[in-house]
């Protein structure tokens, strides 16, 4: 039974095949989020603040941390994004026992990263790529760490689901190489948009459940990518996910600060039987009410729900290699 | 490749691997509607009339029709329910062009829908009790119409997924004896309450998956019934039909005038390519629209929704045996 161990200083949530649905918040990102990256380079964190507590509050196990801005001041992140990394990790973790997902793709910022953060964090990412591969490996290695597997290489994104599946095994030896355990591998299979490729949902679900029999890895996606340029993403988010969770998946780097979505995945927790005695669905359907008559979910998740998964106390220690 | 053929006099829907899911309206029954029974035992048929236009509208594909009323004049259905039977058929079919699923616990009332209902109707129910077999499957066979199967028998309902596999596989090999293929055989592995019994869900995702694979069979269920004693049915009803339709369910009796639950089945279409341009999910996406405006689901499906599947114009007949 795969189990990727993901910790904070004060708690454990563990992603695997018998475990509730790992919701990683995706919210602390300045792509595509222009007032953020503004405010980052201008050292202001607010934004930074309330989205790590909106998404714990919603549900998110996990946070993601990105510090991807370019600078006006400095145009070269291997310059910039290691320090705003630190100080970012530093900050989030001071605020919420979540652990942390550090989000690069500046190994400098990955580094830095991994020396900030208490507890075992999960790295995001490694790709098929040979330099990528040379370069996180031994931080995943030297750190002993779990890592998100993209399944892209040289070549770029495969539209075969074939091809993915080939690249994701790739990684997976090569970390075998480095003595990495396929536990400590999450792939992301890759998510294409349904509305520019029909074959889209099928390809997802082929390739969790053979990741997962073949391969013996958890997975994760970016979900929302499945929607794209779709009218009412929301609804079709929020198929996809149960479909997702049906079919194996274990994990999503998401906006959790959704109750359509987030109430599509407590209700999977349930029916795959990962909420045994109803606990978490009846306490998210007391926010669902607050939801429904005008209260915002942040707000109403604060008063009512409980986390949707995870413990308090460690359980274990990162050794380093 | 396994498809269910079910006809109206005009209309011809599929029921298979590679379709849209089927969803078979189940609102034109009198149990547990008082209201309906009084009026159906005054020969008032305005209600019948309003639920089958109303699912038509909301995109049900085929309609139930159960005329299970004990009168209060008669207490005995074997002499009310087939002649209430044969008035609702043909006023149904009078006033929509979806087929129908004729559905009854009593045979005379079989037989008089069956002597009614242009097309290819589906017929509710056999099970795998003796005497059900010994006069259902008579009819199937006469009257060369496909047959849902519910997997009991005389020993009651096993909570034992592998005992309902094992009933599901008595039936079809029963129908062979009688010259019936399984392509006209549906089963109904039988939904049981998550809230009370917590492998609910992964029983009907795994039996789905075996009866399609083992016994080559289409697969319908009552749908609701998962989430029978929860909060906030419609939210585990949402999640639950994406994940039987990703395990391969195809079918299910359920009510169609509910826009949560019909934005899971449309979305889980597109995500399975069975909406292959998502022409069908864009559409929608116009319902829902107005849905969110105000106007009730019915008014605004009539306006914008084209069906949710199925052909104008018959492909064959049903042949007498």
């Amino acid at each position: 039974m795969t189990r990727t161990v993901v910790e904070s200083k004060t708690k454990t949530v563990t992603i695997g095949f018998d475990e509730p649905f790992c919701v990683i918040g995706e919210r602390i990102n300045p792509t595509g989020r222009k007032k953020l990256a503004t405010e980052l380079e201008a050292g202001e964190f607010s934004t930074v603040e309330k989205d790590a507590l909106e998404q714990v509050a919603c549900g998110a196990m996990v946070l993601d941390v990105n510090a991807g801005v370019v600078y006006n001041s400095n145009p070269d992140p291997n310059q910039t994004e290691p320090p705003l990394m630190t100080r970012m990790i530093e900050l989030v973790q001071g605020l919420v026992d979540a652990p942390l997902c550090i989000d690069s793709s500046v190994p400098g910022a990955l580094e830095a990263g991994l020396e900030a953060a208490e507890g075992r964090p999960l790295l995001n990412s490694v790709t098929g790529e040979e330099e990528r591969l040379e370069v996180v490996l031994p931080l995943v290695r030297k750190y002993n760490v779990p890592v998100v597997a993209i399944s892209n290489d040289d070549t770029g994104i495969s539209e075969d689901p074939d091809v993915r599946f080939e690249v994701a095994r790739k990684i997976v030896e090569r970390a075998a190489d480095h003595g990495i355990p396929a536990s400590d591998i999450v792939v992301d299979p890759l998510v294409m948009p349904v509305g520019a490729m029909a074959t889209a949902g099928r390809q997802v679900f082929a390739l969790v459940r053979k990741l997962r029999e073949e391969l013996g890895v958890n997975t994760t996606c970016g979900a929302s990518n499945i929607s794209f340029g779709l009218p009412n993403r929301h609804g079709i988010n929020s198929a996809f996910l149960p479909m997702a969770i049906g079919a194996g998946m274990t994990s999503a780097i998401m906006n959790p600060v959704r109750p359509v979505e987030m109430e599509a995945i407590r209700a999977a927790n349930m029916l795959m039987n990962h909420d045994p005695n109803g606990g978490a669905w009846i306490n998210f359907s007391r926010v669902l009410d607050q939801v429904n008559s005008g209260t915002p979910f942040p707000e109403a998740s604060r008063v009512s729900a409980p986390p949707a998964g995870g413990r308090s106390g460690r359980r274990g220690g990162r050794r380093r290699g």
